[in-house]
């Protein structure tokens, strides 16, 4: 018989943290917790497999399941010495979600469950406290209501502002246990009128109701949103986990809060987090209140009035940091801890591996490390390559002049620069137009989350460290200020004023979410340093890649900054990058316009000098590292203008005529010029450009060697072959110039591997190539048989369709396109053994495709000169994961 | 030491007709003949590997072959008792041409080797004919001054032409002796005021002279150009065939002949050819002189006045008879046969099968078969598959009127309509902008073939039915009359003038090639009758092959045309052709133009019952035999109009607003339509067309089933499948509307194999697809890289320099397109044991694919309505090859 729950408590449990595809994150670390004998309120796991199988029959479940829930109810109610239900002495639990990965905020849970109007008042004895009881009880009508019986939450906040207005009361604590009676019964005849029945007053009833909300909000809208996202796949399912209640809410003894092991925004090894006194937990996540410091020195230099945690609660704190202590050195990394003081008894409600910044991620790996917690390879292993961006990019220069308008709390650091927009939907909308925007909200909320991912910043003016704006931004590797409360936002007139100023919608501002500072307009950036940490890590990482990393550029600004971040060479120069620079656009222009070859020979003779100091610069950058050079690629009618005004420009600025110009134009337009006249085809129809280039980049080497006295490495590469034969034609001729070129240039030929034919027919290829570069733009584009200029219309929905997982522009298809890669390297290598192959389509720059690349074999990646230092470390995570 | 000679003669040769690849066609069949007994003037051949060696030394000889040629000559002299170069009793020569496949007229020959001015006087003593020795002397001179030593032949024709005005003579046969000794003297001191040096008098020098012009004309620009129209690689070489001359131009009692054993043109088993006597080969095969008929029956058909051979000559004549039947039974096949007769003594200069129409083809085929010559297998191999084409064709309605404009021999049968064009540059450039041109020409040369190739008809005013015209013509299955000797024409005035008619360039004619008429204007056309041969090799075709033929067919008419030609189902209706019809691109624009769903919806509910209509007049047609029916493939902006005058008249036409027009074809416009946002993924995007459409299909099944008590095979095709994912969707929402479609209606669902990922992932695709079609027009353009629209740019300068052996489009690519296929088979069938698999591109009806199709184990091929026959017959030499 299978088993769908798991119990925990009492210093034991069924479950344990490496149960967490079947407990979910909150279920298993929570069982772990309780099995390190550390104070867990005790509860019970449905596991994931029971959300799987209820999609699958049609949202119902397995027939045990009710027996399994009904034992494990049973010896909760023993261990909690509580009876569900029970008047004199009631059992209330919460019931919450806990997929295998965190999804903070997205799914629904329910608090305070099992009280009823008999159990409320068994509370209300038992407590001593009947106002906590009977507040406690409409707040569970009110999340029931809302989460479980669909209702909506606005009808129980009109009801209690109404009452509040017709009795003068302000605040929620001014009113008293009666007022909560009354109200308590005005919610119940709302239900009822709304909904044609009671509210539930059977606990049982109650928690089968729970569950299957819970359940239920695997599938809602923002959950499905946030997994696409995460790539979180829909089939994982998430567990759900009962537990017995434990009140936060019972007095100045009694607190909620959460907290870090280490500051997740810089990896500073101290405690760090926020606490509300008598108060639920949701009142700290939900940033309604400000809370207060944990510790006493952060207090300090936050310049908080009200007193830390250690200060106001030592006893409890003492035992809090003990738990930290031992979570961290259990779990082996920093901890994100939710827990609750009742009445002076600490109780930890959840611990996990917690989210943190890239800054905060690499110092702790390598904090961890150096102290002998981990070892190198798990350091390694802690960072995910793709979060370095935010290390990599610029930051606002401490020295310039910074127009403060606003200042929050360091939610999320980075700098960004955007308009200000009000609302996530535009937020959406302006990015997708290529608009840099900053959301500006009081509050975020799970609703946000398409806005916050396509802003390049947030500002909130409520909320604390953990709020949502925080917690989400810093996951998202995007720049956040929260808390800034000086800000008055009025969503109407789509402004926000400030001590005085006014910022309206569509201005630009600056956001440090390093410093929390908001900066009227844009202030001046500087480039990233490499700090102690990053430089620590990287030598870890390149000591354990085999995988190279090169670098696609051709710009000397772009090549200086690959090498920097460490690029091994250049793997895709461009070379027609270099002809769309006005100078030389206009003969190459003529080279195009020119009747024959004579013609276009004359054109290109004046194009030769300016292409070879191209190349020389390169070379003298890139020292003795190997540079890799794309002969001209894209079809010649890119280089005319289209349209006939652009037309008549061209011509009055060129002195070419219109005429000349037009026709060629028409001529050389194509139904489909991805697949059309460019690449080696160009090469053979108008060998003379292949050869001129071949002799730039041949006399640029000798020209170079001779400065340096070491000859620069060339190696030359044949765009778009498709047929062996292609590459040999033009092989001949550049070896034909090589022969010409005084001074002994030497060089190898190689050719991309962009078409599915040119994989297939590998073996043949590699009779004359030296080297395959695996074009995995182009050969995305013809393996799908899909545009990438017109994919946009369609290749989104695909995803959020679950018809591709991945966008594969972005990440390697390996079950079509990598099929293809590794069919091409065995036929290759068949052929030529040993044979250097790397990849230098944008896959060359994405983590996950890395990992396919070292596993194929391949020599080396090549990415944009920002991607240099995430491809050093995915390569290395991928030869340790391959070990 | 490599033999590179090969010598022949006196009843016996060392080489054979096997040897054919060695020594040529020619060499090869002189040797067979020689070894038969047949009287066959003595020589020797030059191997082929000669050749090859030649272009791959720098146009060198190997070292041996001097000392090999020399002993061959030795061994010639004593077989014709005569010496090369001696006074009194000179050997001559004719220098020969000869590669593995006839390549008629493209290459050089030279004749009467060996006279000079000492043996020529020998000559005129020996024959006692001193005209005769001296007009061959000038012939030689001319001959070899333009084949050896590039001279114009112009240059001897004027000094002929001048000397004849001078001395009053009207014709050739007026000059004396003394006049062509007179003429030599010019002829010799033309060369030497030309050249700088003396015409040749060393017989070996000229030997050499000419084997070298031999070998060198292998690449001249006619052969070139003949070898890729015919498929002939140029590494084939050509071999050199030196033999002692023999002449037909000795008096009354010599002659010489061209012969067919059958009747090239229609097949019928009679003698067939021409004769002239007093003349050399040459003059027959020029068509300068009409010649005579071989048999009496056959004058008297074409109603000769000049004796046949077999009354002229009847001794010969019976000699001649007895070697045709002694040869067609060695060989087992029709042989065209060239003869010569020297003072009353029959000589055997070639023999090869001979070139026939595809009816002579079919005929001969089936009554070799039918008569236990060959086998019926032997009779399927027999007849090359695309001939058939010729035969499936309109041909003339014998019952319409004609306005016959000229008459002239039947060259070359079948029957065209075209404009007049009287130079070969024209008719090409005008056939290549999609002109129907008919070339009028006075007689045809080599350097005529590219025209040939582009006219529909060719019509000569000179030539007889072996002419370099009927020949070539034959050939390429153009029709041709040839000798239509009324017709005098202008080349300047671009005109012909015949019986007091002027008819010009541009005006329209019909040519007749069975009858040998020429029409005026644009005459009636019948369908062609499938005759009773062809019935019968069908017959024996269908019972070999394994490999099912299908079309490809949406219309009633194309439909019902494939399955009288024998189609065994539909393997491609292209529904969207449906929608192109004025009636229903309207409701059909709507739907492009609605806002919504339900806007779509509305109009497709229109289309529907059209739509049904139309898969009902198609299943009523095939019956039982299934249908493959390919739901809407192309991108939505190709039913929209382009341009604003379009968009215009649309919008008039219809009353869709022009603004919402314009705005959605901008809004659809693709960058790359091929690779864009169309089949299975508009069905993604729009799933309501693809249910309109799946709707029609089933319940056109369900009436017509109804109708006739058997239910039709449908089986619904999903286009540009990528992701296995797109086709579980579409056939989830598919066999929702089987669900709702009254009369239990039964189809299959399969997928195109179009993209090459499709073919990789044919495992999981097959997991739902429960066949697969190969749709290889598509495959081939994302497999190359290369887009249909735009490779007319540079396809044929790629096939022109062998980097592709043939057009991709036309022959399927084996090694790397047929990689993909062979990929998809085996794991689409390790997925689906036995999956039904077809090919439905254009290769389709191309018989080098369908045997590639056999070889891969598809099931079946479909083709357009008049391929099905050569489809058919392909499937049956790929069996019988294949055992």
């Amino acid at each position: 018989m299978t088993k769908w729950v798991y119990n925990f408590g009492g210093g034991s449990a069924e479950g344990k943290t490496g149960l967490k595809n079947l407990l979910g994150g909150k279920g298993a670390n929570l069982a772990e917790m309780a099995n390190l004998g550390l104070p867990v309120p005790p509860g019970f796991t449905l596991t994931t497999e029971v959300c799987t199988a209820f999609y699958d029959n049609d949202k119902s479940y397995p027939t045990e399941l009710t027996d399994q829930v009904e034992a494990s109810l049973k010896a909760l109610e023993t261990q909690a010495g509580k009876g569900f239900g029970e008047k004199s002495n009631p059992l209330l639990v919460s019931v919450r979600s806990g997929a295998r990965a965190s999804m903070p905020g997205m799914m629904d849970t329910v608090l305070n469950l099992g009280l009823n109007d008999e159990t409320a008042e068994g509370l209300a004895a038992l407590s001593g406290d009947r106002r906590f009881a009977l507040d406690s009880y409409r707040r569970f009508i009110t999340m029931y209501s809302n989460v479980v019986l669909g209702m909506h939450h606005h009808t129980f906040e009109d009801i209690l502002e109404n009452y509040k207005d017709d009795h003068g009361y302000m605040l929620d604590t001014e009113l008293t246990a009666e007022d909560w009676a009354a109200l308590i019964v005005d919610y119940k005849l709302a239900v009822k009128n709304k909904l044609g029945r009671d509210f539930p007053q059977d606990p049982k009833e109650q928690l089968w109701g729970a569950i299957d909300a819970v359940f239920g909000s695997w599938m809602n809208d923002r959950a499905i949103v946030y997994r696409r996202l995460q790539d979180i796949p829909a089939s994982w399912g998430t567990a759900v986990t009962v537990q017995a209640m434990v009140f936060g809410n019972m007095g100045e003894t009694s607190a909620t809060g959460v907290a870090f092991t280490r500051d997740p925004s810089t990896g500073a090894n101290s405690y760090y987090g926020e606490f509300l006194i008598n108060a639920q937990g949701e009142d700290v996540v939900a940033g309604i209140r400000t809370p207060q410091t944990l510790t006493k020195v952060a207090r300090e230099e936050m310049g908080d009035i009200e007193p830390s945690m250690e200060e106001a609660l030592p006893e409890v704190y003492g035992q809090l940091a003990a738990v930290f202590d031992k979570l961290e050195s259990h779990y082996r990394d920093m901890q994100d801890i939710e827990f609750t003081v009742e009445r002076g008894k600490l109780w930890m409600l959840q611990t996990r591996t917690g989210k943190r910044t890239a800054r905060a991620a690499l110092k702790i790996a390598v904090d961890m490390a150096q102290n002998g917690m981990i070892t190198q390879d798990e350091a390694i292993m802690r960072v995910e390559p793709s979060s370095l961006d935010q290390l990599l990019h610029p930051t606002l220069d401490p020295d310039a002049p910074r127009d403060i308008i606003a200042t929050g709390l360091p939610a999320s650091p980075g700098a960004a620069i955007g308009t200000v927009v009000f609302s996530s939907d535009e937020a959406e909308v302006l990015a997708k137009g290529g608009q840099k925007v900053i959301l500006v909200r009081v509050e975020t909320s799970p609703e946000d989350i398409h806005g916050m991912h396509a802003a390049e910043a947030i500002v909130t003016a409520r909320g604390g460290m953990t709020s949502h704006a925080a917690v989400v931004a810093r996951g998202m590797g995007t720049p956040c200020v929260s808390g800034a409360g000086q800000i008055r936002i009025d969503y109407d007139a789509q402004e926000f004023t400030v001590m005085g100023r006014t910022v309206k919608a569509g201005e630009t501002i600056t956001v440090d979410g390093a410093s929390g500072q908001v900066l009227a307009g844009e202030a001046k950036m500087i480039q990233p340093e490499m700090s102690g940490d990053f430089a620590t890590l990287m030598a870890w990482a390149d000591a354990k890649r085999t995988l190279r990393v090169r670098t696609n550029a051709e710009t000397p600004l772009d090549v200086q900054t690959a090498k920097d971040f460490g690029a091994e060479g250049i793997g895709l120069c461009r070379t027609e990058h270099m002809f769309f620079e006005a100078s030389r656009l206009g003969y190459f222009r003529e080279m195009i316009l020119a009747e024959d070859e004579p013609g276009r020979r004359a054109a290109l003779d004046k194009i030769l000098p300016v292409q070879r100091d191209d190349f020389a610069a390169i070379f003298r950058i890139m020292g003795d590292l190997p540079c890799t050079i794309r002969l001209l690629d894209p079809p010649l009618h890119e280089f005319l203008p289209h349209g006939e005004d652009d037309v008549k420009a061209v011509a009055e600025a060129t002195g070419l005529p219109v005429g000349d110009l037009m026709a060629r134009a028409r001529e050389l337009d194509e139904t489909n010029p991805m697949l059309g006249h460019r690449g080696c085809r160009l090469g053979i129809s108008y060998p003379e450009i292949y050869e001129m280039q071949a002799r730039a980049i041949l006399e640029a080497q000798v020209l170079v060697g001779k400065e340096t006295g070491k000859m620069p490495i060339a190696e030359i590469m044949i765009p778009l072959v498709s047929v062996a034969k292609e590459l040999e034609i033009l092989a001949e001729k550049i070896a034909a110039v090589a022969n010409e070129v005084e001074g002994d240039p030497k060089y190898v030929i190689g050719t991309m591997i962009e078409l599915p034919r040119a994989a297939l027919r590998a073996g043949d290829i590699a009779k004359t190539a030296e080297f395959f570069s695996f074009g995995t733009n182009d050969l995305t584009q013809t393996t799908f048989g899909l545009s990438r200029d017109d994919a946009g219309r369609f290749l989104p929905d695909y995803v959020a369709q679950g018809i591709l997982d991945k966008d594969p522009f972005v990440t390697l298809d390996q079950n079509g396109v990598g099929d293809l890669i590794e069919i091409a390297e065995q036929r290759g290598r068949a052929t030529r053994k040993g044979m250097k192959m790397g990849i230098c389509g944008e896959h060359g720059g994405d983590p996950a495709s890395i990992r396919f690349c070292h596993n194929a074999g391949l020599n080396y990646v090549s990415c944009s000169p920002y991607r240099v230092p995430i491809a050093r470390l995915a390569a290395a995570q991928a030869a340790i994961s391959k070990n």
